[in-house]
């Protein structure tokens, strides 16, 4: 999907939601353990339900990687749910990969080809010939980890480089941009840093921004938008737990519409008070 | 496995050899294809024909996930295997992982509960809180990455940090040695980096180091362990390519055992110069 399709589907739906598919089988509602695959039939409730007030979709690997093959197996089962039954969505791997060049080609080839994803996350570390294989796929794109909403992002990432002044995170979104455009690349930036989204957006204008951290680790959708949201809306903000585990009842998937529905429609507000819709 | 098990292993096979399982189906010998899992089948062969001249073995994660479900599933029956006929073998998933707390948690249950690997890659950006979860199992390990073999290292790696002078990968071994100890953490420092070995031991002087980068990418044996050994060797150095596609024909895993061997031999003189044997 490349970067206009993406603005028009947040035009259309007056959402800039990203659901987070942290589909843990241990916290999914209990009736749904005497069907088959029980994370892949969670799921697919859940973007029935979701589908209509969300912009993106984003399973997070290691929720998948739990169960072995068979979580593979549910994983690539719910991609190819959603790009059969919901074709506008974005698609992300939430996978923090990064390897060697040789070898980040093949996490491309996983997430790009053998999955049908858009984007897929990834760490910075090892640097340019890490990323640049995800870029090598039109209208796929890579998620650079920037500054994660994490206790730990304060160990390294505020780390002052001697020279520049800049600290790690502003390094690396600035090293990055000559790696890719706004076209092939996001970055991740925690909802629970909002006063340093304004600072971001100087460095990286154009580029959309992944968001989490928005609720259960206590980010302000408000502050987000305020700071972070540009031109072509440039925010797709995740929202995990407290859509999936509204209700952990039979009504799950009920209350996981209505959750998102209540983020959408603070979200609409969001766009209409930056003039967007 | 603890320290001590393995240090008495190096003894033992006279070797610190580890075997990188980067088995791409693209690469094996074509009448392996024919098997009903011929990632699986190779690994095997490969594994027998070395395991007398090795002690460890890594199979890179982005190789098996590039097949999906079916990839995993290989994984998995190559852990089973190694359990059940190499029981002495260390087990290491190269994966490079590394999320916040919550799902770092659950990367640690996939590698240490699901698949009984007895260490795993795990990527420094993300902090603390991203690395601990790996740690709260008895005799598994975190191998962190500090300074690695590819040209992107010297995106981030080397940034000087402006109050302590010490360039990211030095902060990275020093800030973590208060997350773990000796006996639970590695530090991936890749072998083309053999003159910063010297530095290394200095500031982490008991850990043992996964050393890739020996052969196709161009480091020396020789200057690693002269640089990186300690009393209790403290060196796991890797080979990938150079041994498993030693041969892409049906003498495949004769000829991947020779090119153990020949590393092995190589090893048990640098033991000996170091009056380890």
């Amino acid at each position: 999907m490349n970067c206009e399709q993406l603005f028009q589907q947040i035009l259309n739906k007056r959402s800039f939601l990203c659901v987070g598919l942290d589909t843990d089988i241990l916290k999914i509602p209990k009736h749904l353990l005497d069907t088959s695959d029980p994370v892949f039939f969670f799921n697919k409730e859940i973007i029935d339900s979701t589908a209509e007030f969300a912009v993106a979709y984003k399973p997070n690997l290691a929720f998948y990687e739990s169960l072995g093959w068979q979580g593979w197996q549910s994983l690539e089962k719910t991609v190819h749910y959603v790009r059969e039954k919901h074709p506008d969505i974005f698609l992300i791997a939430d996978a923090k990969r990064g390897d060697i060049g040789n070898t980040s080609n093949l996490y491309a080839r996983t997430f790009f080809e053998k999955l049908d994803f858009d984007a897929v996350t990834v760490a910075p570390y090892m640097g340019e010939d890490s990323v640049k294989p995800f870029m090598s796929y039109p209208e796929k794109w890579v998620i650079l980890l920037a500054l994660t909403s994490n206790k730990g992002a304060a160990d390294f990432q505020y780390l002052k480089d001697g020279e520049t002044g800049d600290q790690l995170f502003e390094t690396v979104l600035k090293t990055s941009q000559n790696w890719g455009t706004a076209e092939n690349m996001m970055y991740v930036v925690g909802a629970t840093k909002a006063e340093k989204l304004k600072e971001i957006r100087q460095i990286v204008p154009d580029h959309f921004l992944l968001v989490p951290g928005v609720g259960a680790q206590g980010g302000s959708l408000q502050e987000v938008a305020q700071n972070g949201m540009n031109s072509q809306c440039g925010l797709l903000v995740n929202s995990s737990r407290g859509i999936i585990y509204a209700s952990n009842s039979i009504d799950f998937a009920k209350k996981a519409g209505e959750a998102a529905k209540n983020i959408q429609q603070e979200m609409d507000v969001l766009l209409q008070e930056k003039q967007l819709i």
